[in-house]
């Protein structure tokens, strides 16, 4: 079963633990708040690494809303998701973070030394000096099919991502979920090239309307009619399994809505329900938390442990409006405080468009002083 | 004497004092934060009316630094004050406020029935719900000549603004300064068509060095060759007068740098020293001032007044920092709190991308929700 064995989490350390980098910062979050960070922790001489469990940068911003105009980012009239992070991420670029996308934070642990190992599932490990969590409203991780000993075979048999098609050649495949990422997965396996497609592909959905563009409705049907995807209404019930070891996953069983009970016979279980946002791990790492945020100082943004910021909406104070605006200050704000922290001694407040020293870090020319004789 | 009759202060009653005008808000300071507050006023259904000493919005930005990129607007990677002003006022015109630029604020008294009536040296009488202190550093004034004597005569002999040459008509007429502002004036007395033109146009200044874009310095070359500009150099140690009533000026006395006195007779003396900013009279009105900024609550930028705004450079609270990005921050707090004040309850978070209620207060188009069948 070749795709047993691709699918072996990368993140175990196979031989020898990964040596930590060492960073001054790592900025936890690739939304529009945690862009602008890792360019106000640039301003300030402070290296980022930027850490995101979406494999592109912008967070719930782009991933809630990403084409819809937002009109109070200040002196952006009208902007989409979509540009104004492709804007951050330009601004950003003079201080070319290392990026760490599809990378999901695991572990927060105090260095000896001070500061903070970051590590994440992905086998990621990071010296930082300081923390900066811009984690919005959570992770966004793949919404999860909640069904009695399924989870034994998340990884294997049940697949919440995929990177390539190849391993799915042969097998009975059952696509799970009515939304836009099942309907183009199911079509994805049903018109791979034949060295890669399933013997059959099934799209699974608990009633016989799916919600996803119209061009990919259109192709669904056209691929419905020519039986290369089969669709099965019913709610999962329960799970078929074949003792062993290992043990197997062999059916789903469904409840159908005429209240009959289906059997559908798979190898591969693909979950497709979309992404949702999850505090996670956070919750472990000994930060306060309330309501689901972390309470920050207003004045530096630091969280109860030392070195360990909050900016965005995960942070809360008394006032705060989850908003960019806001956030982008609460960056600001943050990187100063960070930098003083970390430098033992007040930082002075320096213009972009005057200080040589911050143009310098931004690679720009310093700005020609108008003379006039 | 044209000239006197002419420069009568309009701010004075002739005959009734004006009604005021009820507002929801007044914001002070039409610089790049008090443009942003009049649009976050405007998203929480608020009207204002926006009032400057300068006669462009801008406020000490533009005067300072209107054309020197400016690198850390969140998503504007460079952008000049110009441009960003231009951007800000764009982003405000749905909520049309109505402009006082040119005015300065000099009275603010509370009302019996609750608010604030806010009062200019130009007239202009307003009743606020709301008052917003978004004054920066103060408001920009010309810069005074200090001289013993010499205030009785301002607004009459001496003068700081001037709106029209023709009163300067045959007069002898002294230029104070050594900066762009006193040459441009000196030039623009020389060259006035000959039925505005004084008799003797001089340009006074401590030293025979003047500080102006090379253009008008070639053009002050030219005309004091020709005889058309005098320049008599050395710091002005007293004024004659001529006992009245009225009383008279006649002469500046200077100390030349060659330790000799120089008498340089006058009918006008037109002071150019150039901008400068001065909290003015914000010190009378009650308000709890420290190191001429004033204290706010970070959570509601409420000052020590109840319904009584600060924001941007003019307002502290811990961590402040004097960038913008905050103040942009600070302006959308404000708003939600003097909202929630004068409604007397919650203000719920809505945001523009998703809100019917303010894509209707904005003028938009309902954004088109992405659905999918």
């Amino acid at each position: 079963m070749r795709w047993l064995r691709f699918f072996v989490p990368s993140a175990l350390p196979i031989s020898e633990p990964p040596t930590p980098i060492a960073t001054d910062a790592v900025v936890i979050g690739a939304g529009p708040i945690g862009l602008f960070l890792v360019f106000q922790l640039g301003l300030q001489g402070l290296r980022a690494h930027l850490i995101d469990t979406l494999p592109h940068p912008g967070g719930q911003c782009v991933e809630l809303y990403g084409d819809k105009p937002i009109y109070d980012i200040p002196a952006l009239p009208v902007c989409s998701a979509h540009e104004l992070v492709q804007r951050l991420a330009q601004q950003m670029a003079p201080f070319a973070p290392v990026q760490h996308l599809g990378e999901q934070v695991s572990t927060l642990q105090p260095l000896a030394t001070g500061g903070w190992q970051v590590g994440t599932e992905q086998g990621t490990q990071l010296h930082a000096r300081a923390v900066f969590i811009a984690a919005g409203v959570g992770a966004f991780v793949p919404r999860t099919l909640k069904l009695l000993g399924l989870q034994a075979y998340s990884g294997g048999q049940v697949l919440y991502h995929l990177g390539d098609l190849a391993p799915l050649a042969g097998q009975q495949v059952v696509v799970h979920g009515g939304g836009p990422e099942a309907v183009a997965q199911a079509i994805a396996c049903a018109t791979a090239p034949a060295a890669q497609r399933p013997a059959r592909t099934t799209l699974q959905h608990r009633r016989d309307v799916f919600d996803a563009p119209p061009e990919l409705l259109e192709q669904l049907h056209h691929l419905r009619a020519a039986g290369h995807i089969n669709v099965a209404i019913g709610v999962p019930s329960n799970v078929e399994q074949e003792p062993g070891p290992p043990a197997r996953l062999t059916a789903l069983a469904l409840n159908t809505p005429t209240g009959t009970l289906l059997r559908l016979p798979l190898d591969v279980l693909l979950v497709r329900l979309g992404l949702t946002p999850r505090l996670g791990p956070l919750a472990e790492w000994g930060l306060q938390l309330e309501r689901k945020q972390l309470p920050v100082d207003p004045a530096t943004f630091a969280t109860n442990l030392p070195g360990i910021y909050a900016v965005g909406d995960v942070a809360h104070y008394p006032g705060k409006r989850k908003l960019l605006v806001c956030g982008f200050h609460e960056a600001t704000l943050a990187a100063f405080s960070a930098a003083e922290w970390l430098a033992g001694q007040p930082v002075p407040l320096e213009y972009t468009s005057s200080s040589t020293r911050l143009q310098q870090r931004l690679g720009v020319q310093a700005a020609s002083t108008l003379t006039y004789s």
